[in-house]
């Protein structure tokens, strides 16, 4: 019996622990010895809490194909770098301006805005150094589809690309498919390559791949759905973060858009979408269907 | 007979020309539609000019082992945007705070500081998106490689290092040693990498790959003397931008803690070294001998 309480603690665990072992200026790869100050700024920026649902994603499609976590774990630390790296950046000034995020001062608070641009960087870069590393996986071929595969959802096509069609969504108003474009790429790409990164460590066939795509992207549009339900419905108080602020900072939601029924109503269709995906797996997708319907009971 | 002038132009074109089809949103890799305004400053950071000295060193390097440079550009283009992205984050005003390079205003001034950030982090993330392609080279193992060489070459023990390193030496003073450490992180890692890249997609065995390592360690060194001497000894009418800004600014150079003459005898010296590590090889090294020297000769 699958249980999902125990494997997103034990992924977390496992992330937290691989990532402060392989953050050390001593074990980065590189020509020089590696610059302290930037090193702790990494840390500080992906240390210390996140729920670590992007390596969760990466073991769970994994290991339909029988993976073991501890062989998907150096892909999933990949794409949470990735991740830490994006938050640090867009907590930035000239970004969303954060000073908090999980009840930490942000990067940029606790060190400065250089170190702060650095470090996210540094993040980026060495995350494909992981996928680089024959300890990530043993076949050259695999792992450079990793590569691939993180980069289309990293970039000007995917997260970056979303981040900049956010910033800019501040100066217009934009339609209900605008919106979800937005934020099939802001959020739901890294989301896309996280599964697609599980299923290509499992060897999966194109068929299988096409399949845990689709459950990626609708899995996607649910985590995001919920994060603007969430943003509407919830208080400072459980967040630990100041809410309503995307409404505030004239952020286009679809919330604001459909209203907050409609918006619970697309996000319940929408988790069903994802479940429907996998219907052509057993119970080694349980997982991935745990974590659908996580995603989508974050607005409580 | 080698002809530098016609290879740096010839490379310099193809660089251009290359970059500016792949940088369109309609062909940068990801899951959805590349955002615009990132693709266009991406575009303006990368675009237009520059002597585009790495993709040099990997056509060079790799033309050592018969490689046409047609098969090196790709692994070029990928060292040239990483280039490039680092400029665009240097220049930030949490950095460098620079307003003008080459004569035109910097992306941050050109966009804003929000587009600039995201540029820079589009152009390094599809610098791995373009190795990973299998048009870099049709051996998995050989462009797994090269993200792991440029992933080394650029992070935190490598330029970001060596830029953090940089930033903090504006508040102490450092050892030659310290400098030469810095330096060779923050220009000379990427200088390496180019040239061993160049390398990898030749086969090269590992001692050849070791000579040539020797080579670009001491052709980095010689690029950032050059650089330093330049910064004292050049007009701003022949730069194109403020010169005697280093020392402005605070920042230690080789030529503030041995004077200038000595610089210069160093500057010599490491050219030597640079072509003595080449000496095993015949006239197909002739390309990377005559960069050393143009490196050295940037301070006339």
């Amino acid at each position: 019996m699958y249980d999902f309480a125990a494997d997103i603690a034990s992924c977390a665990r496992d992330v937290e622990a691989a990532l402060g072992e392989l953050l050390d200026s001593g074990r980065l790869s590189g020509p020089g010895p590696a610059a302290e100050r930037v090193v702790a700024a990494m840390r500080h920026g992906s240390l210390g809490g996140g729920k670590r649902l992007r390596p969760l994603l990466v073991r769970q499609a994994a290991s339909i194909f029988q993976v073991e976590p501890a062989r998907s774990l150096t892909a999933g630390l990949a794409v949470e770098m990735v991740h830490c790296y994006s938050l640090i950046h867009d907590d930035l000034p000239a970004m969303d301006d954060d000073d908090l995020r999980r009840g930490r001062p942000t990067v940029h608070k606790a060190y400065d805005e250089a170190t702060a641009i650095l470090a996210g960087d540094a993040l980026l870069t060495h995350a494909f150094a992981l996928l680089a590393d024959p300890r990530c996986h043993p076949d050259a071929e695999v792992r450079i589809r990793l590569v691939a595969e993180l980069a289309a959802g990293s970039g000007a096509g995917g997260m970056v690309g979303g981040q900049m069609r956010d910033i800019e969504s501040e100066q217009g108003s934009l339609s209900a498919d605008d919106i979800s474009t937005l934020q099939a790429m802001k959020t739901g790409a890294l989301i896309r390559a996280s599964v697609r990164m599980g299923a290509i460590l499992g060897g999966a066939e194109p068929r299988a791949l096409s399949v845990l795509t689709a459950y990626a992207e609708a899995a996607g549009r649910a985590f995001q759905l919920a994060d603007d339900i969430l943003d509407v419905t919830a208080t400072a108080e459980t967040m630990g973060k100041a809410t309503g602020k995307d409404a505030g900072a004239g952020k286009q939601t679809l919330v604001a858009q459909l209203g907050l029924d409609a918006a619970r109503a697309r996000l319940a269709q929408t988790v069903n979408d994802a479940l429907s995906a996998l219907r052509t797996f057993g119970p080694r997708a349980d997982g991935l269907r745990a974590t659908a319907r996580y995603f989508a009971s974050r607005e409580n």
